[in-house]
Order: structure tokens, then C-alpha cells, then sequence
């Protein structure tokens, strides 16, 4: 039955509540974690916020001719219980509920929180699928190896997935770095793994269908994972986040990027450092949402109209 | 167990969510509806900002002792699905969505949504308990009889009440009403009603725990409803509201009139006209979930400790 | 006399206020009406907050060269007394307000007020000059039959008017068109109109120079009416709207358009869905103070300066 | 006809625009003006914002029975054009401005602006009635010689006036007077001339009808002009503005002050101060209105209903 | 020489910066902490933005006549370097940092800061005194033992101060507590250590000087810390916090607890929980700002003009 | 050592501040006045804001491979002590101010502050350089000749320095023209004089490497100084401004202007037209405190790594 969009206690796209992954194709999932971010907080609610804002999103994908909703079985499952007074033991935390949902076979579609998080929760996802691909939207490499003394917080996390063997490093893509830096050569730790990278300076202007056939060459059939930090957009299109950067991807390349990642063998995604307070409208969760539900399209087994 | 005040789908303080009011002592509901607002909209996102603020409230009542948790089922049972292009045909929606919710013996505790709504919760509880005494917070008086035209508006449900014997006339007490008005005498039609007018300034300075031993006199112990609009408040404490006045009550002579109802043979109770884009704190909401969670703390039957 | 921008009486552009269209080749008319909104309401302060953006747009256009003041009257002939509380005698009453306007030859430039409201003024349009062609900018066909068991909101005004036989189907483009959607394909009824459909994606990096051409051969010389919903322009440069959809159209693109119908015999514009609550900064109204500008700039015989 | 609050043309409670001051008993007028401020700006918007504002104020008043328009003509008469770019070309385009409307007998209620344009107002006043009694409520006594060399800013038209000659210096009363201060004595000038100060420290948590009982005697009947500076108020009632001082007034007492000015000869009243930007609800420019339609309300001849 | 408002290195009311304590009387002192927080973070920047609008604070104090600048030495020593990833590591920082300052004699004003840094503050200070007195102003107790499995959060500083024994028991009084809570008798162990509560609702509408004579008795001459958490005040002043409750202090009252402390032996004081992102005015901070400022006017040894 | 962001005093960048410009190759220094601006105020609060967000600014460009710190010293100076109150004064201090910087050879980079102040600044350039070159991104000419009478305000610094003889007019570009405008040909000034124009229509969709390829030619080796008002920038990148303008720059655009500068003979910068306080998130400072770190990058002399 039809509701008023206002309407209705707010799940990720008013989808029934469960409390576990059991039985489910893909699940939505909260991280209300913040304390990993290295200047403005607020990720903490991005879950209830990209929550809230998604009772705009519909459940066809008229560009794509996806209908997630009629292949997959998918709910909101929560969020993770997380200890904002320790981050490394919300680390702990998150691993064992990710352990957890990926033993289910079910692919679990995150709303974050600050990037951490991706850290603990790929080394459940490696822990079922081995090492995987990832394609990494965001203006860092957040391959920093520490930061005023610790090794987790959000700068680190793929650094630490490195370290740990979580990563196929040769099937690896970051899209949309840009910045300033502290050393004069940031990106030397990720060329010496074999990471690909794609500087926020190479996608002015342009359409990335084209390098999104590449992308996809690079990741084979072999799991992939999607890791999008919002601060890859441009902070225009998405100003409520801890880290912006200027001159980043547009809206239309996001939407690109991820719908370019059809076909590949996705085991997980994550949408992370959406910190609402510092975006008076909403839109930046709206985002949010709107590619959250465009990464459920592109999940392997997705029904497609022709 | 214990949860990080962020984390967690937002019901009303996180309790239950259940889609009936069946086998409840005490149900929260939202009405998300602001098209009878005379001036700014926003209330139809009342109910979901009051749950999302609600996280910051407990469930003990230190002022007062009460426990309502420990001796009422208490659940969160959603939204009524309004109309939102068709006011009358939400107020059709509103009065049998409460009818089901009365006929369970179940309290209601609405999250408005405009003041128009309480028009058709009050005939679904005057069907079932008779006319109702009346505790009536607002900085209106809410009696007109037509705006534009129009008979349904949040500018004169308790008219409309009157109209149709839903009140029990000599048992309604309003207070806070303050503002400039349309007439020479906009309080004729409460003063022949029998209505009690309490104006915000002979509020103004004090205390109002006399003033309430008074109301308790008036209301004896046949069925009350408590209809509190936030904007009997003073828009200094709540500012995301529709048609502020100035002048009007504190936050701490909310709380006593709230408190100055235990006894009282409450049936029902709302908070409305929260509009939350017009409160950039998320204050406004934050207030409504605590003056809620105290209407709850003074329902009949609940716990009291020594 | 030169007046600084913080002074006067808001009128759009500072113009002349007067009662009526009689005497004018164009007129600003506001239509504070947001009742038939889906999502975020607010569109009703849209008329007074593009009045106030508007004293930074001056008299000479710029770009085009076009001099509109020196070759029509135009002034502000105020608003249309809505129903707020009755959102089908709201459009009754903008249709007789918009009969009134249109008999005496004016053109009306309508800052809205939400999109149900361009259904009733065509209905005055297509009295006068009969079935139209419409240039329409949105995110959305707004070609929905009904909503919440309506006919009437703003997701439906384009059906009612094909209903009514108020558009010449064959020359209809709708431009900007994008996100998700209720079913497997949205688009159906307006394809099996005749309209033209310009997706968001296929406009996306580029110019809509050459798009407008054939545009404009679509049109031929007969009577053409421009809605423009401001969603149709990316959330970035408009938050301030009901609806948003990610990845839209650019302000330089919006400009193009506009610009790209001169020549045409343009009947009637509007600018709508501009919810100014949601836009801190201002900048959504200002847009649309522009966009109504450049719009005033293609009507037939605005001098050109060469 | 009854208009939706959110309709028309935003002048002074939508009264009907003139353009000079002739006929009126009573006018509202703007001066858009802000560089004279120490602090934060804004205030040059000040009477756009009370203007769109007052569209909630009607016509009576409810709680003193006051029916302004019954015995007085009023109209809103539009903004003083000032030069932004030069303070002391501002105060002559205003003094001059108000020689006009002084002259003509009408009584000008002033919407700011800063606290600067008090002083060319009272130049024109006193011109016409000689020097006046002050019912002066601010945070600041405004009694400052220079700031940063300069002897006309907001922080000094009281001492300006006082060596005009302008202020009849034992009819003056200075009411909120409070915060930090650059000198050990900054109240020696005031209690030289022979003001009474009243401190904030010595309103709080009681009424003010005591003092203006006082204030009454104190004034006589010989000509007075009310300054109401919005910082008088505690800045949790008003946000909006540039210099904000803690533990101001309520609005409670600043109604008790100005309704305690009924019997007066009031010759002229402003209100100062009102920063929009720095207050999101708009609440702070509503505060404006209301306390600015409660000043026509006091002046002489004005009906009250028994 | 006199300098404009905006202008200007922000250190705390613009007075010189040095690295360290050596040769102060007073330093203010930030601790941008806030992981701390069970709710709304952003605590991190209360330094920075108090320091941003103590530009509004002059050098002498109107109300008391206390003159600082003359009789003490008095500069802003900047931040601690917190770790942020870390809230254990974080307070060994702090510890260590007011360690130092305390050695020198130096009175530390510190700018929060969440109140998690209390704790390691007192640490600090009771080495060098011994066990202190404490004034407490807050709305919750800050006693918890511990949440989500930590005994070290902005919930339970006062309960580690106890465990420790860096409170004198007799000497500290708690203003301003009030809210809901996690369990039945959420202040048995404050009264069990016999610490003085004085809870909002006995702080309504009234005066607190009387309240203040008492608790200088309680004092005595021995050493006193001032611990003021800014959701003591009520949100109406103070909406930029973290973990807001209804109906708390005025601003006024605050005042009369800070001055009220005149004459006591005061060896520090600080100012949490601002989280400027929740107060869109700035007016948090600038009360913050003003009270820090009231703190050094009641330190021992500060002029008093008579 | 390395510091947490939220940490420390807030100077550019967290540079040492020094009192002169004394031993410095580079300085950035705030004007901080805004008393020149034509419609929204604030600027004056630029340097503060834009000093805070810079924290987020790390020391190496890594897209250019600048690293500025390793080859100049560079200092934060603090800010012109401005006249708030008399526009003509404060250029003259201004004037002042930059004479004694550029005397000791350093360049200024200078945080505005509203545009009047380039005029100041080249005053006292040119003084040392004879007429610069000059780069000027921008909406608007600022080559007007009088607004309200006055000769001196935001809308005409370049055209009293071509009055004065300051610019070496076949050596000045101006980019992201547009906007209405209040005469038929408002580039005449412009053209006449020689200026290279580009319209910010003719930047749109497309890389702007090619245009400073050949503005380098343009300027060749004689000195050269960039203003940038960050109008020139879309509001969707920069809501936080004055006088906004629809449909400009990109910040990738603005990169690529500012990187297209190298090897220029750079005496000197602005960044001009912040206005903090319409720009809720903070990201129009943040884009500020990159443009001027870009424009620091390419200062002659500044090292390159390979
Ligand atoms: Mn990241
Ligand atoms: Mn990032
Ligand atoms: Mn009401
Ligand atoms: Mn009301
Ligand atoms: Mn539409
Ligand atoms: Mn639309
Ligand atoms: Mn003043
Ligand atoms: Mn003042
Ligand atoms: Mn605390
Ligand atoms: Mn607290
Ligand atoms: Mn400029
Ligand atoms: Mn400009």
C-alpha cells in the first residue's frame, strides 16, 4: 500500500527490519561511528540521517532498468552496537558482526560512519571471500600509516588491509584523489602495491564510462568490494562530510562509476563519512541514499528489464 | 543491553515497533501531516525528528519517580498514512486509524503533525469515552470557526470539537494563549463554552504548580485528554514551529503542567506542530520527545517510586 | 533613481506593483502554494523569497543582449490568493486568476509555488490560445496518474493536462528527466504522447546549444509555454527544493535552455518548487530569480541590442 | 479579503505602500542600513525581514484591546535610501528623509538598521517637537565618544544626541543595560547628563510594570521617542543580531515595557538591530514585528475597546 | 591601541599567545576533545569558536567592577595536543599538559572540550592541592560508573574524581542537574559521598544568590575548581551542545553562580561541551566566552574597583 | 610535531604569526572589512573563517609537486587593523599596511574582505612594481564608476586603478564574467582599456589549460598580481558570498587559473569575498584557504619536485 513519503518509522527505504542477515540476498546496515575522523565529526549519524532521506529513493532504477526488489530479498538490519569511547574496540565490534552477516552469504550494503570502518569490516569479508578487489571512490588513499601516534583511524584503514593481506593489491582502482599532503609522495605506498589510481584531476569534465571498462577488466570475475567515501564527490554536490576536498567528482560520475561496476562479483559496499550536521539541507544523505540503493542494482543476480 | 545513543533504527526512545495498538497500556504514534498550517509548513516531519531525538531520552523519571515502562506495555505503532493532498480525507484517515487504537483500551500519545489532527483523534476518543475534559497548552486558542473558506484547519479544531459535543466543555482549560488576533473578542466563543483561559501573561515570572492544583479541581477524575501545542512554549525553546508567538511559557512550566496532571484519568494525549527545518539544533524535537516521555510518566497506573 | 540592494519594498526586481495584468506585456505573479508536495513542503515562501534574491538581477541582460524593459511593460502584479487548505479549490482559484491575465494579452512569468499550480494556469493558457507546446524542465515527467489515491499534486499535472487536451503533445520536451521510480517504466505514457525525453544522463558533460536547435524546430511558431521545476537543475546549485534527484542539470545548462528559446512564441513561464527553508545561503531563490529574468529575456519582440 | 499568511507583497503587515508620509498618522519606514556596526552585520536587512515576518501579526490587540487601525492611518512608506558606502552620507539622507515625515505630523515607527540611525532620526525629531524624553531599551548605553576614531557608529548616537541637544536629559531612561565594558566607569556619562539606568541585572525574574509606573512619572506628558534595540533582549529570544550580550530582558517584560508607555506622547519609535542571517527560524525578525505593531499600539489617540 | 571587532589572530579575547604557563597569574588553555560525547559530537571546536567570538569581550567587568588585566597576568597558552583516536591516551595527555601548568602556579581557564577532560584536569590539580572543592554546574550528574563497557566518557569524570580521591567530598555542590535517567536512584552516590545537590526545578524562577551564600560556607577558604558544563544552562541560551535537557539554568542564574564564587580560593575552572556546529549564531560560544571571562573576574587576587 | 586539526591558535595554515613582514618571501595577511560590499555582508569575518578551515590544508601540493615551505619563508601577519565605519579611511590604512610589506619584498597574499580592498593593496604594488599585471577571476568587471554617488565601494576597484595608472592594461585578464548588468554595454570600459575578457559562458564544460597557455604569453615576465574573488567560482561551490552570480567557474577551473600561474612573476595576491556566515558548512572558507595555498605554490622561486 501506497505512504505518504513523510510516513512510516525510517529503515533504509522504509524496507521491514530484521534483526539478523538470515535469509537475506542483501542487507542494509548502520555504522554510527565517528571517532576515527581527523577534523569534523558528525559521521556518527549519518546511518539515521541517509535513513531518513531515502524515503525519497523509489525501488525501480529507471536509468538502469534494475529492479533489485524482484531477484533479491533484502532488509534493514540495524547497526552495528558501536563503543564511541574506544575505537579499536568498535573495530573489534564491527568485525564480529560483519563475520557474522557475511557467513549468511547475504552481501551487506553499509551506511557509515567514518572510514574506518571499512578496515575491520573487510577483514570479515576477507575472512569468508579471501582477498578481494576493491574499488575505492574518495579524495584520500587512506593509506596513511599513522596519525598523532595510532594505526586505526580514518586515514589508515586500507593501509591496514594491506598489511594484513586483505587486498588483492593488483585489483585495486582509487578514484578521485586530490589534496594536499604531508610527505611529497603520498601516493608512493599505493603505486608500489599495484594499486590503479585515478586522480580527481582526470575525470574534469569528462564522461568515466570509458574508464570504467577498463575498471572492469581489472577486477575480473574474481569478489570485488565498493568502498565510496563521500568526500570523493565534490564537497558542492555533498558538503556534509568531515574531510572535504576541493574539486572533486560530480554526482553524474559517481552514478557512473558505480553503475559501471555491473556485472563484477561484488560481495560488499559501504557508503561512509556522510556527517549530516554540516549539510542544513539533507542532500548529502540524500546522496547517500541514492547511491546506496544504485550499489543494490549492480549486485550480481539483479534482475535488469530489457 | 546497551546502546550508543546514534545507533539503532529511531522508533519513539527506541522501544518496540508493533503495527497495532493491540495488547499496549500506552501507544506512540506520529501524524505526520502539516497541510492545515496557516503559515510555515514543516510538521509533517515532526514524527520523525521527535524519534530521532528521542534517543537522548532515558527511561526513569528522576523528577518525579515515575517508572511507566515498569508497569505499562508501551510501543512505538508508526504512522497513521495521511493524505497529504487531501485534508479532509486525512482527517477521515486520523479518526479511524484512532478508533482501531481506542477500541484496545490503549492510550494514544500522538507526534503531530499540525493541530488540525486532533480534531479526528478527538472524535475517536469521545466515541468511545464520551465527552472529554481538556488540557489545552498552546498560544492559540485553536476556536476559530473558518480561514479562507475553510472549516478544517490547525486555526479551529477544538470548535469543531464543540460543534460535535466532543468536549466537555466545562472541564477545558487552555494555557499560554497570547498573540494578536483577527477580532475585538476572539475569546468570546471559549469564554461561553465555560472554557478556564489561562493567558501567557498571567503566567509570566512564576510558577504554575497552583495554578494546576486548580486544573485538577476542574478536571475531577472523569476522562482527560492533554492536547499540547509546542507553541504554547516560548519559540526561545522552541523555535522550529509554525506560528510563533512571542511571550509565551517556559520549558519548566511545561514540565509542571505536565507533572500537575498525575491523577488525572488521562485517555489520551499529542504533541504537535513541531516543524523541524525551522530549528537548526534539533531542539524543538528534543523537547517534544522529553514533554511526550512526561506525558507518559503521568498516565494512570504507572509506577510511582518512593 | 539608483537604490541600494537591501532597500525597497520587495517586488520582483523592484518593478512596479499593480493590481492587475491590464496595460502589461508581461507580468511576475507569485502563486504561494506547496500543499500538493510529496516530500519537503516550503514552496509556498518561494514567491517571497525569490522577490527578495531579485534585487541583485539588473535590467540588461548581458549575455543575450536582450533590453526586455525597453520594449514591454512588465511589473509585479502580486499573488494568487490560494486555498492552503484545499488543494483543488487552490487550483480552481489559479485558474480564474490566470483567465483573468491571459484575456488581456499578458504573458505571465509565475514564481511558484509547487507544480500542481501549472495544471489550473494552463488550463487559462489553452483557453485563450488553445493546446500548447511546453518546454518543461524537471527531474520528474509529473505524469503520474494518481498519488495517495489523488489526481491532483504535483506529481500529476502534465496527465491532467493531456487529459484535457491542454498540450500539443507532439511539441512537448521534457528536459532533465531522472531517478528512481515506482514502476518498470515511468516513461511509457509520455512516449506514447509523442513527448520528447531528455534524460539527465544524456546531458550530462556537455552543451545544450545544439539540443535547443532542434528544439526549437520542434516548436515551429505556435504557441509554447516553459515550466521550469527547479529540480530539474542539480541539488548542488538548488537544494532548496521539495524533491531533489542527484546528478541533474547545471545553472549554465538551465541558461541555454532558456536562451535557446528565443525566437519562440512564448505564451507563459513559470519557475517552481523552490523551498527556501531548505537553502540557507539564499542562492536557490536567486537562481530562480535569474532563470525568471532570462525567461522575461525570450519573450517575443524584447528588443535585442545588436 | 482574508489572505494566506504566506500571500502578497511583503510590506509592513501587508498594509498598503505610499510613497511619502502624507495623510498618515502613523508610518512604517526602513532604513537598511548596517555599517554601523561594530560586529557582526546584517542588520541593512533587517527591514526586509521584519516586513516578510509580520505577515503573522493581525490587527488587534488581544491583550491590551488596542485597534490601531480603527483611529489612525498607517501605512508602510518604504526604506530610507542610504549610501551604503559612506556612514556619515547615510545619517544626512536619513535626517533628511525624517524632516520630511516629521513635518507632515506623522508618527514614524522604524524598522533598522543598526543603532546608528537613531541618531539622524532624533536630529529630524527634535527639530520639530525640541529635545525629547527616551525610553531607550538596549545591552549598550550607546553613550561611546569614538570607536576607532570615528564619532558616528552604532555605539555612540546617544552622546551625539546629547551634544545636539537633542534628548531631554532627565526624561531619559536606558533599560538592560549590561555586559562587559572597555572602562571602569562607562555608566559616568550616562548618570552625569541625569538618565536613569536601568541594569539587566536588576529586571531579572520579575515584572516590569512596577518600573514603568516609574517611567511614566519620569516622562510627563511632554514628547518622547521609544528606541528599542533588539540586543535588550536576551539573545536566546533574539539570535539575530550583531552584538549580543548575555542575561538580557525577556520579551515578557520588553511587552511589559512598551505597554507600559500607553499615555505617552510618543512622537516616534524604532527598533534596531535585527541581524536575519544569524538567526535561521526567522523568529528574531518576528519578535521585531510583534514588538514594533505593539509600539502603534501605545501611541496617543489610538482605540481601545473596554 | 584599539582594534576592530573582526580583527585579528583569535586567541581568547585577543590576548597575547605564549607556549606556556611560566610567569602567568591565569591561562586559558583549550581542549578540543569531544570523543568523549554519548551523543551529539562537535565539542572538538568549542576552543576555536569560543576563542572566535570572545572578540565581543571588553577587559572590565560592569557588573562587579572587577578589573583582571590589572592585577594578574593573564594569556592564552593554546591547546593540548589531544589524541583524538584514542580518549584513554587523550587524558594522559591532558593530565601531563595541566601538570605543567599547575606547577608554575598558574590558574588554568580551560575552554572544552567534552567533559571527559575534567578528570585528567583534576588529576592534575589535585596533585599540587590536594583533594579540592568543586562547583558543578551541569544538568547530569557525571557520575556513571561506566557505558558501553567504559569507565572513562564524558558520563563518569566526577565518579573517577571520587575513585581517586581528587574531590573533597563536604565541598562539592552540583547546580542545575535535572533530566531523565538509566535507573531508579541515579543520585544515591552522590549523596552517598556527600556531595550537595541542587537540582533545576529548585532553581526555577528565581534567584540563586541566596543559594550562593551557602555554598561559600560550604567552601570555606580551602581550595575550589569550577566545573561548568554549559548543558547546565538551558537550551534556549545554550542550543550548541551535545547532550541537551529541558529546562535548565538561565543565563542570569549562571552569572550569580560565577560571581557568587568571589571571595573563594579558586585554582581552576573550565567551560565543556560547547559544540559550536549545533548553533547556527554563534551565541553558544559567545556565552561560553563571557563566562570564562566571569571566571578569571572571581579568581583571588583580581582588582575590584569600588 | 605533528598536531590533531581541531588543535591550536588559528593562523593561516597554523603558520608562525609575526607582527611584520620583516624576513618573509611570503605573508598571508586578513582585511577584514566588508563595509564596501553592495548587497549580503560578512566578509568582514573572511580572514577569521578562512584561517580556521585551513587547518585541513596539509604542506606539499601533491598535484603540482609544489612545496612552498621548503624554499620560502612564509608567515602568518595577522590583519590591517581596519576603520569599520568610514570605507575612505580604512583604504588608506589598508594602503599603509601594504606599503611597509612590500617594501621588504615580500609577497602579500592577502585574505578579504570584500573587493574594494584590491584597490588599496595596488596602490602600494604598484608603488613598488610601477603598473601590474593582473589576473582577476571574478563574476563581475569591478570596473564600475560610481554606485550611490560614491566612487569607492566593491564594484570599481580596477577602474579607479586605471584612473591611477596602477595596471599595465594590455597585461589584464579577466575570467568568469557574467551577470546582468544595469547598462547596454558594460565592457566597453573593459575593452577600451585593452583588458582580455573571458566570459565565464565561454569557460563552461571544458578544461581551461589552453586559456592560460595563452594568458602566460599574455603576461610574460613583468610582475603580475592575482586577485581572485571567489564569485568568479559557481555558488554551488561558493554559497558563502555577497553578491553571487549563476552559472560560473568550476573550483577545478580555479585550479587550473591558479596552476596555469606558474612561472609568472607573481608580486602578490588576493582571495577576496568570503562571506562566512551564508555558507552553513564552512566549504566556501575551506575552497578559500586552498586557492591561496595553490596561489602560494606558484610564487616564483617556490620548489618543485620532480
Ligand atoms: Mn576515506
Ligand atoms: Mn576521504
Ligand atoms: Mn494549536
Ligand atoms: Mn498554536
Ligand atoms: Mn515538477
Ligand atoms: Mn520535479
Ligand atoms: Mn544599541
Ligand atoms: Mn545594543
Ligand atoms: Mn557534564
Ligand atoms: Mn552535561
Ligand atoms: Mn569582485
Ligand atoms: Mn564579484
Amino acid at each position: 500500500t501506497e505512504i505518504a513519503r513523510p510516513s512510516g518509522i525510517c529503515t533504509m527505504m522504509r524496507l521491514p527490519y530484521q534483526e539478523t542477515a538470515e535469509g537475506l540476498g542483501a542487507a542494509f546496515i548502520g555504522v554510527p561511528l565517528d571517532t576515527g575522523t581527523s577534523n569534523r565529526p558528525g559521521a556518527r549519524f549519518g546511518p539515521r540521517h541517509i535513513r531518513g532521506e531515502s524515503s525519497m529513493v523509489r525501488r525501480y532504477n529507471n536509468s538502469t532498468r534494475a529492479a533489485p526488489f524482484e531477484s533479491l530479498m533484502v532488509a534493514d538490519i540495524g547497526d552495528v552496537n558501536v563503543n564511541l569511547y574506544d575505537l579499536k574496540d568498535s573495530c573489534r565490534r564491527i568485525r564480529e558482526a560483519y563475520q557474522k552477516i557475511v557467513r549468511t552469504g547475504c552481501v551487506p550494503l553499509t551506511l557509515g560512519g567514518d572510514h574506518t570502518i571499512t578496515y575491520p569490516i573487510l577483514q570479515a569479508v576477507a575472512e569468508k571471500y579471501g582477498p578481494v578487489g576493491l574499488v575505492h571512490i574518495d579524495a584520500h588513499t587512506d593509506t596513511g600509516d599513522t596519525a598523532l601516534g595510532e594505526k586505526i583511524y580514518h586515514g589508515t584503514p586500507f593501509r591496514r588491509c594491506v598489511d594484513e593481506g586483505l587486498l588483492d593489491c593488483k585489483r585495486v582502482v582509487q578514484i578521485g584523489i586530490r589534496g594536499s599532503s604531508y610527505t611529497s609522495d603520498p601516493y608512493d605506498f599505493c603505486r608500489e602495491q599495484g594499486f590503479r589510481m585515478v586522480l580527481a584531476e582526470d575525470c574534469w569534465f569528462k564522461s568515466l564510462v570509458p574508464l570504467m571498462a577498463e575498471i572492469r577488466l581489472q577486477m575480473g570475475d574474481k569478489p570485488v568490494y565498493i568502498s565510496f567515501d563521500i568526500d570523493g564527490i565534490d564537497p558542492s554536490f555533498a558538503p556534509g562530510t568531515g574531510t572535504p576536498e576541493v574539486a572533486g567528482l560530480t554526482t553524474g560520475q559517481a552514478l557512473e562509476i558505480i553503475r559501471g561496476c555491473r556485472g563484477l562479483n561484488i560481495v560488499g559496499c559501504d557508503l561512509v563519512e556522510v556527517a549530516p550536521i554540516y549539510d542544513q539541507s539533507g542532500n548529502t544523505a540524500l546522496t547517500a541514499a541514492n547511491l546506496l540503493f544504485e550499489m543494490l542494482c549492480v549486485l550480481p543476480n539483479v534482475k535488469i528489464y530489457e
